[in-house]
């Protein structure tokens, strides 16, 4: 593709804003024409920010724009299946925030209309791309560690979101473990057959009166015989706790977290370094970054998307697999769920 | 006890010989008095290279002479149960290699023996002298990290043990993970209520044909409300991989592998360092003269033994239960088991 | 200052691009009105892929240009000193390169320019700004570590530079190790005032044939009592390997190099990582964006430049000592030199 | 050799135990014979608690005893060099603690002694032993880093000795330094030629009132062209710190301190680990009983020492030469000392 892609910006929040910089800053190839949000002021920040020429009214605008290539949905993940629908129907191709929806149904419908329109549809892995991870499936695919065996994933956040998010978020295995399926698919190269999830509310009462649950392990079992787990918290003190280990016949990777710096102070008390890097935000900002670009890329070279609608709708799976185990307090097979 | 202490070693094969070697070298308030084995060559060997001044016949003689403080039982392990009752009523305190037994019924048996003879019976859960061990249970037991919530434990040998050890070695859950069940308990500080099990045959399909798996992660609750893992595998290429993490209300400690040597060395191929410590032989060479000073320690100070038959059970009970699991493909309550 | 400050580039090769970058997409009160460069080419290049309106035939159209407020300056060091008087007579905020000179005349024009026309004038030392070595100065300035007693600098190339480069950079002393004393003199908060240098030729004749040398270690004394080193060669195998250490009465601050990610992988024969950060670009990435935007909230709030002209003018002091100290093999004091 | 090894303790302070129990419980090949120390109390004592079966009245009754093959002179320093001839006259072989003596003249004559008589003399560098060091040592001599250029060494007490043995240590250079001269010419394997030293008062007015320094970086020259450094303080708060770094050609090795565990603590307030291991008793344990291994081995198997009298001696002439340039603030050539 020797144009430039022409992008539309749907939700300028502020996941919204990350992608919004990186077209602007980082992909030499595509440029912003339009962004939207429900929140006028929104768009119109962002729009001041990146020097985007235009500012639509609602997202069915940007849609209709002949001259737009491509959109990044960044919008509540409510509205994700129906814009996702629209945008294939308009011929988009499509960047949408994870989860595609939280429901099957929706999810399905939105993978279709994307397919039939002949659009490409990434679903936002981020996580994908960050270096670590990168480095361990790379491990993995060319056999640095013979035949993976055993995996486990932590991922916990520094504080839990406030009790409003928790009530529509999906539930601790919808919501903050998605990322963590996706992972483990992605670093196995295979598909999960069986979830059994332990957990409780072990961080804040109020969590649990909202109906879910802030810390949990779950176990998985592999097609390919594999096993592994998923390690979430709501709350780790010390920050974002975010490392994985793949074991296998031939060895062994697993990361570290990642710190503001590599300074380390030794006094009468300790051996100490400062605290990981606190959040998604800074942990993750380049992995942001190259996600938009692979995305970019993908259009640009008419290759398929490197994380697609069938990958966003594993992870809903697994994670309602892992949902109905915790409820019923037995392994749930992938199979009963779809 | 102002008095030395007199101990008889009943078994002088390889562990035998390690802690012979404490007894002789390590200990000043204590001393070998005798040892015995089924083969005398062992025994000859072990009065040679650590000054004992008597060879015995069997154990029974050992048990038989009145100045003999305590016995350490080396032997395999379906005799174990035979000789601590025996030693029971022979008045002797006693340190049992673990485990007690394979099943619950002469567990309970050694158990109920030592304590109506009044003597100590300390199992060999040698992992709790070790200082990475004893220093996340400080962590724990001091509320360092707060209240514990999850753990994982790993536990992978350098290879498997022969085919006909596996054998008769009660299987993976009862084997090799009998001291993970303990570490779990014993770093969490409380009671495991339910084990679920996935695992399989993935090092050796010989392993699968004499009836066993060769790896397995086991999911356990405790009745605190504490989640976790024990991750064991038969055979990690890179030698003896013995790590925990306890994360907690108030934070998280984690310990690395022990290596021979603390130097890093980077070339243009990659920044390394040598392999961990290979076996538990040299990894955990303190840790098994730390327990003996301990029982020696308990004896003398006339205080409780720091690992009693109650651990040893306990371990056991839950081994059972995580093999259940396993035949059976479902969460096991630790209360099915007894 | 409320209005967006517009910056000349003056010098369009691989810093200049750098610092293009910074300007157009980090630093939001700052904006690139004009380019000029010895190649036309070059300067066309910048402005195209960073939006700049001005291609400028030389340095001087762009200090004659009222609307510009600033330049930076990205040219061979032997340019500097002219462009930087030029520019301070032209009421120019000044952002040059270092060195500012390689010899105390021009550099002591340079800097009485400046100071005469009350313009800011900072130098390039841009490690001053990566995280790791701030967080080293932050512990020192905090008193984390007392009063610092002992500093070790090691600061090694992947590869040496080409030869003609060598000839025309003023040697090691001046040219690599520039940064170097700068570092010392800014960690330690305090003058140097004397060195001792050893060294030689290690890594290439070519470069002994070129009347430099490629390895030295540089023995310093600092005024208010500290010592310390500087250990510098040309070729490191494993990459640029930049890493200090500050000693001091209540502690110690040392830094790792930094990775390209945080996998270890173990295996049969190691336990690794991937090297790290190959050179300068990949590793003080951040700091160069990170000095400009000091350059330029300098100016938007009217306080001093973090690093001055006399800064450049002490790293250029002590790197002449150390060079005289290496001719005469002898300890030279930095007041012989000015 | 066959028979066992007898060997005289003259000197039974806390080296002189460190070494009797090495024989004592590690070494199958060696026992002790007869210990003897001017306080009387203090051989008793090694007595009792080794099994020594003969307490002398003073060093030559130990060389009197044509039984005793062998003696360990773990006495003042001042004593070393009488007491290396009267043993090597007695046909003794001998192992000295470090320094052989404070002077040229009389370890000239103690070395004299021992090659005349024919017997071996072994020096206690056991820091030669310690598996950091001597994986440093493989390093360079298998060629891992290529050839060296670059040694650093850093070598920090955790607190000064009391103000009477800083009166009679010989100084900071001849006493403390000692082992790091003797590391500097064992890792890079080859003589120095020039030593530079700078440093002061640092830690303690009262080391300064006895007419010592108690900080110090000695920068290096050998006779093969490599350069380097020596590092030492008489008080890291932190702890022992025992450090070394070698750079080379193809590569680099450097060395971490060695800890008590293992266990990384993360807080909300950092992440961190516990005190290295706070002085040489505990860092280098292993490293005295190995040493004392090589030289029975030495002596059985009648090769040479592994750490000799010329050893000894270039270790002074290097610590007289930072001296000397210490006080006349200049280079100082080796072959200005002897």
């Amino acid at each position: 593709m020797s144009k430039v892609l022409h992008v539309g910006l749907i939700g300028a929040g502020r996941i919204g804003q990350v992608h919004a910089a990186t077209i602007a800053y980082r992909v030499s190839n595509a440029q912003l024409a339009a962004v939207t949000d429900a929140l006028p002021s929104a768009a119109q920040a962002v729009a001041a920010k990146f020097r985007v020429p235009q500012i639509a009214v609602d997202y069915s605008a940007i849609l209709a724009d002949p001259s737009i290539d491509a959109v990044l949905i960044c919008t509540p993940t409510d509205t994700h299946a129906e814009i996702i629908i629209a945008a294939a129907h308009a011929g988009k191709h499509i960047f949408c925030e994870k989860p595609v929806a939280l429901n099957l149904k929706d999810t399905d419908a939105a993978i279709q209309a994307a397919e039939r329109a002949g659009v490409k549809l990434q679903v936002g892995f981020n996580r994908r791309f960050d270096a670590n991870y990168a480095r361990v499936r790379k491990a993995v695919a060319d056999g640095e560690i013979g035949t993976p065996q055993i995996i486990h994933i932590i991922s916990r956040d520094p504080a839990p979101p406030p009790i409003e998010y928790i009530k529509t978020s999906g539930g601790i295995f919808l919501d903050m473990a998605i990322h963590d399926w996706d992972m483990a698919r992605f670093l196995i190269g295979g598909e999960i057959d069986e979830a059994y999830a332990q957990g409780g509310v072990m961080v804040d009462p109020a969590i649990g009166a909202a109906g879910d649950i802030d810390t949990h392990v779950t176990l998985l079992r592999f097609a390919n015989g594999a096993i592994g787990t998923v390690d979430n918290s709501r709350k780790a003190v010390y920050g974002y706790d975010q490392r994985v280990e793949v074991f296998g016949s031939q060895g062994c990777i697993h990361t570290e977290n990642n710190y503001p710096n590599n300074s380390v102070l030794s006094t009468a008390d300790s051996v100490r370094r400062d605290l990981p890097l606190h959040f998604f935000m800074q942990r993750y900002v380049d992995a942001f970054a190259a996600e938009i670009e692979a995305f970019v890329d993908a259009i640009a070279g008419d290759h398929p998307a490197p994380v697609d609608g069938h990958d966003g709708r594993m992870a809903l799976v697994v994670g309602l697999a892992a949902q109905k185990s915790y409820m019923e307090r037995r392994p749930v097979k992938i199979s009963e769920i779809g």
